[in-house]
């Protein structure tokens, strides 16, 4: 099996240093958020510009251009709710060392997003949901195959979809981790790729609790087949806990410094 | 589903002080390092006096009257390679909290521990193994199924037969983590319990690299299915990787002190 993928979430408009330097095209705060994630371990950068805005037109392209030429054409998850942003995005990515990332489509109202990452020849992360939270596990594989149904209709590959198993809040849905585990161990049985934003889990406990959350639910779903997730590769604990479930799955050759390189 | 049962690992006759302490029946040290396991969470005090040797004859009665009498009848695990020392020691045993453990049986030349368990109505922990490491899970498998039947047909319940997966070391065995992972989960598949040493994993590993990966396999473990484990219940980062994994399979509550009580 392959090493699991980090896609490195750092850089989203969500946090007001990094909306700042996109709107004001500062190219400094990106660069180094987009270094870390790189020295830490991340394959891929996702770049998250949000939904579309006053003075967003372009900015996809522009983020993909300074990262792919500040970093070795870095590959990218293009994040956001602005389709035309992601179109544009493709246009100016280089491919060389890998397949965009459409950063996603659903089985409901964003199934659009796999007609573009078809149109482009690229890979889209698919929400295994159609509204909300699907009620049970069935509902999870009844998306997940109606997406894959519609991707190879427009002639993409299988493993271009990688399935998003939709990680929920353990506070309010506890009893609905396990179905989580067991959706990502179907889809792996199915030999489909995957992976998800993996940080919701955690949401609302106590801050010193989340790294600890985070990185035991990351060990047990990639024990399950999980082969990607959109984790914080800085976060040195899930970090840790990523890099050892990749030695016990035999993804990675152990080394005594297995932790440090 | 119940919670994950640690077994404490930590009064053992490897440890020199510990060995001195059985030999002198010197009470203190023991009775030390079992309220530490209590206190950091184990059900179950594993109690390893090791082979028959001068002076070992009636220490594991001695031993599970020590603890016993100091701890409100916890359940003890009674861990020798000399048979008589269990026989003579469930004859002391007392059941209100919980039945003896009898640790453990082979499906080679230890399959008479399942006679003794059968012959006390304890709980055995059941070696999936007959000589060395199995070749395949189909031969993990097979041992699992002789005992099974042994133990049934000398009247046992299904349930008191804990099957260890026989973890393994993974510098030298690491494509066979993997395989160790998918056991445990077909004992779970078919409502085993199961038990076993988790340590192993880890032999020969730097010392500051050990409990990172112990606490993840013990994570993967239990997402597949372990039900319980022989552990140091006072390593902090296993102690915390256990109760994270229990709170995610949904075996206990979460709560945001959930890593303190």
């Amino acid at each position: 099996m392959a090493k699991f993928i980090m896609i490195g979430e750092n850089i989203h408009c969500i946090a007001p240093s990094i909306k700042k330097a996109m709107d004001e095209r500062d190219e400094k705060p990106i660069l180094e958020r987009a270094e870390k994630q790189l020295k830490a371990g991340a394959t891929y950068l996702d770049f998250n510009i949000g939904p579309k805005r006053k003075g967003s037109e372009g900015l996809m392209s522009w983020g993909i251009q300074l990262l792919q030429s500040h970093f070795d054409n870095v590959p990218i998850a293009l994040d956001t709710a602005d389709i035309d942003e992601i179109e544009s995005g493709i246009k100016v990515y280089n491919r060389s060392k890998g397949k965009p990332i459409v950063n996603s489509a659903d089985a409901g109202e964003r199934r659009k997003y796999i007609d573009v990452a078809a149109a482009n020849e690229a890979i889209v992360i698919a929400l295994c949901s159609k509204e909300g939270v699907p009620k049970d596990i069935e509902e999870r594989q009844a998306c997940c195959m109606e997406m894959l149904e519609h991707g190879m209709n427009l002639g993409m590959d299988a493993s271009d979809l990688w399935f998003d198993p939709l990680f929920i809040v353990i506070k309010g849905m506890q009893d609905k981790q396990k179905e989580v585990l067991d959706f990502i161990r179907w889809l792996s049985e199915q030999g489909f790729n995957s992976s998800g934003g993996l940080s919701n889990v955690s949401n609302g406990m106590p801050k010193a609790v989340r790294p600890q959350v985070n990185s035991i639910m990351i060990a047990m779903a990639i024990g399950a087949g999980l082969t990607s997730a959109i984790v914080n590769p800085c976060e040195t604990q899930l970090n840790h806990s990523i890099r050892t479930a990749d030695i016990i799955m035999d993804n990675n050759l152990f080394a005594d410094s297995f932790l440090e390189v």
